[in-house]
This record gives C-alpha cells, sequence and structure tokens, in this order.
C-alpha cells in the first residue's frame, strides 16, 4: 500500500511551484531540475496537473507552469487525488468499486475508518505549508 | 494506494478462523466457501499465513488450519503486514528504502504522519472485533 512515483514526484514539483514568487511561471527544465528527475517524466506529470486544474500552462518565450489557485486552497489530497485518483484502500470503501459481500461483512467499516484518518492528515496540510517545510 | 487482492481475502479468511469454536480446525474448502474464493488462491494465502505464524496448519484426515495465537493478540495491520509487508506509504517514511533527497524534503514528515494514522487504526483493531461483527 503505498503511492505511486508519479505522485510523490507530483508533490515535489507542486511544492517547487508554491515557493515560486507570485505571478512567476518555472519551466519544465527547471522542475526537472528541482525534482531531481527528467524533462521527460516531469512533462508528463505536469500535464496531468494542468489537467486536474491545479496549475495552469503558459506557452511561448516566457511561457512556464504556475499554480493555478493559491497554495493554501490545494492539499496533499488534491494532488494524489489528480495523480493517483481517488483514494481507496479496499473495494468496498465509498468511491470504491463495490463488494458483493459487504451486506454481511464487518471489515468493511474498519477500511472505512482507516482510509478516514489517511484522509484527515492528507486533506489537512496544504501546499503553502510544505512550502514553508522547505520541501523540495 | 490499496491493499492487496490478498491481503482483502486474507483478513476474511483470519476472520473466519476467529469465528470457529476454540479447538476446531477449518479446512481450505471451508474457508474458500466462507470466503466466495476458489481453494487454489485461498492455499496461497493460508500458506503465506502460516508462514508468518499467524495461522497453524495440520495434516491427516482431521486436519485443517487454525489461529496460531488468540484473536485478540492478532490485528489487522498484523495481517496486511503478513501479506501486503510491512506498510510503507512512500519510500521516505520509517521501514521504507529510503530517499536521497530526504535531507532537505520537508514533505517525509507528512508521509510519516499520515501513515502513522493508518497504522494507528489497523494496529487497534483486533481479529476478535472482527469477527464480533460478523465479518466473512
Amino acid at each position: 500500500m503505498h503511492i505511486t512515483r508519479t505522485a510523490d514526484y507530483g508533490v515535489r514539483l507542486m511544492t517547487r511551484l508554491a515557493m515560486a514568487a507570485p505571478g512567476t511561471r518555472v519551466t519544465v527544465a527547471e522542475l526537472a531540475r528541482a525534482s531531481h528527475s527528467t524533462i521527460a517524466f516531469t512533462g508528463k506529470i505536469m500535464q496531468r496537473l494542468v489537467a486536474a486544474r491545479l496549475v495552469i500552462s503558459h506557452r511561448g518565450f516566457e511561457g512556464g507552469f504556475e499554480l493555478a489557485r493559491s497554495a493554501d486552497s490545494i492539499s496533499l489530497l488534491d494532488i494524489l487525488t489528480a495523480l493517483d485518483g481517488t483514494l481507496c484502500l479496499n473495494q468496498c470503501v465509498p468511491g470504491g468499486p463495490g463488494c458483493e459481500q459487504a451486506a454481511t461483512c464487518g471489515t468493511k467499516a474498519v477500511w472505512a475508518r482507516a482510509q478516514d484518518a489517511l484522509t484527515a492528515v492528507l486533506g489537512a496540510e496544504s501546499l503553502d505549508k510544505l512550502a514553508a517545510s522547505g520541501a523540495s
């Protein structure tokens, strides 16, 4: 049970954007350098963050990426959901595909509680706090 | 981020064993039936639970499986760890393979907190409670 490499790097990239001065656009090359990754992998992640409307992409000579909204309104959970899909510890939790044994299974309540505990921590952690911690 | 199908069924199988009368041995066929799975898949999971010393296997005419210790001393986290390995939300958390950027990365503290929240719920849920909930 772990986050994907895409989500791990996505959080670093979003944090780098949050650390940029307001109005600044950060190029994919700079993002790749800051996250110690390749331009190709960084570009793919940025495309997904743009599609999720967490990031805006500007083309052209002074192009680059910037956050689509303020860092204090973006949580770690928002980023994970954008890149790994809705967090779903097991098939039976709310948002999952469901399980035919759910009606008689006592375990589903535990999975739901575990998921609630996890999403509470991730949802409460805003990107501005991560940036202030010097995340890279 | 989700548990494996093996762990999902493993929890059901352990719960079925916890629901058996003390001293009773449950056959792989009965376990497969109770968990709505195949005998082959059930057998593989049981082998891993035996290897993790959570279950004892008895051979012969009156053979079958039983819990290796009392259900109140086995947690959901014990079962997940036996089947999915040590819970490790990201590479940088304690027990993970590590990350070369850990020294300067502010995100690792958040992953550690999220993992702590998750393991607290899973570690506090004992198998006897699951069995009392009628889990199957």
